[in-house]
């Protein structure tokens, strides 16, 4: 399925008394390279999907990392995402973070298609994804 | 095995556009509470840790968390952090977070206890776990 | 004016690989400061303000910090807040926080009063403070 | 002097519930383009500063910002960043971060170079700064 490849610099601030990457921060990173993914699929920002489906947003009901290898502030890492599962109301995401070509941080998470739901506040409920979302998740690549 | 319990308040800055807490910010609240669990177990914090033993942190493995219930700022939410697994060199801490009695995110880390490793820059292995913190994390009650 | 005091314990996450406090968590640290301050005042939290008044936030127009000793995960800190300036559209809030009854950060923020302003995508515009608003802001204490 | 630019992209999660940036993430924007410029004035950089001078740090003395404009997740905004002084142990940044070419949010700040000054944990002593930072701080281009 559709991935998505970008590099990040680990900034100072991204770190810890170690020296090493304070761990949230690299669901941080996934969550903004989730975002990205699917600007990608969908040629849109997250902007323009409040205004174009009936959406409140993808807000993730599991995940899971295994941290192999420390990255420290200055490192540059590369994170590639990829669309793992497209489910009828929810869809997969995985992270693969690497230093210098070693698999440093592996990642997943599952995310629901959600839209708010007013009779609990703050709520929300699942929603089926539009089909063409589906089908530009599945893609191998951006179409044309 | 040994259980602390502590009450949150999620603040304006823990919260996204959504209006609920941005999910890696709950990662560093378990975090924290990771570090007060150890803290009660062993009757000294975190930095004293450092002068008493042969010791440079306890970084996590491993991390999963499951996302029932969102959670708004102004929430007063629970906390309880437990020792799950006490391995040789490596334990396990179980998070469940509760809103009004409701379990809002449950989550689990498996952390190493470790020194530096100076032939690897940012470098860390790992170490047995010393004696008596294997005991006092296996306890049920801290001990007088 | 008005004061609030609160403890807080500094978090391994709020730290960098100086081993201090990474500044910008301190902002985060004072804006719920901000928050529990304006929530003594009125009696009530944030979420309530959104249904009681015609009130869309009080972002920050200005903030300033002096820096002057360090501060370290494991400290106790007291922040101390207390409305400086109540004005027309907006209020100044100064902070004080303490480590050991030494002065380590002084803060001031000026804050505005706003409702959303639909003619600009994320526009705010500034809203007079309602008169209750003004006159608990400047009040010495919590009225009964 | 040297300045420095840099785009960057506003993320869901530097959002608050407005859906704008919670100003404290403009001061961790602004610490990584401090770095930055430092790292294209000094040709090295964070990781190696420590490494080749006695050197343990740049902390903020004093920070200060306006917040003109929200911006809000998806904007790309500018940052543009230059030492406005440079003392004989401190030295100034300022930054100016604008979007679509209009003055967002405009902020200064005073650091000190300091090594770690061994008679007070956590403390750390002003230095004078290299005769050689001195002067590339001061450069208004990066010599070849």
């Amino acid at each position: 399925m559709l991935a998505n490849r970008r590099t990040v610099r680990i900034e100072w601030g991204d770190c810890d008394p170690a020296g090493i990457v304070f761990y949230p921060r690299y669901f941080a990173m996934f969550d903004h390279s989730t975002v990205l993914l699917i600007e990608r699929a969908l040629g849109m920002n997250k902007q323009a999907l409040y205004t174009t489906f009936a959406f409140d947003g993808f807000p993730v009901l599991e995940s899971r990392a295994r941290f192999l290898i420390p990255t420290r502030f200055c490192d540059d890492v590369t994170i590639e995402s990829a669309f793992v599962k497209v489910g009828r109301t929810s869809f997969g995401v995985q992270h693969r973070l690497t230093k210098e070509d070693a698999l440093a941080v592996e990642a997943s998470e599952t995310r629901v298609w959600v839209v708010r739901d007013f009779t609990r506040p703050g709520g929300f409920k699942a929603q089926p994804l539009p089909a063409d979302v589906v089908a530009k998740f599945s893609a191998t690549t951006v179409s044309a």
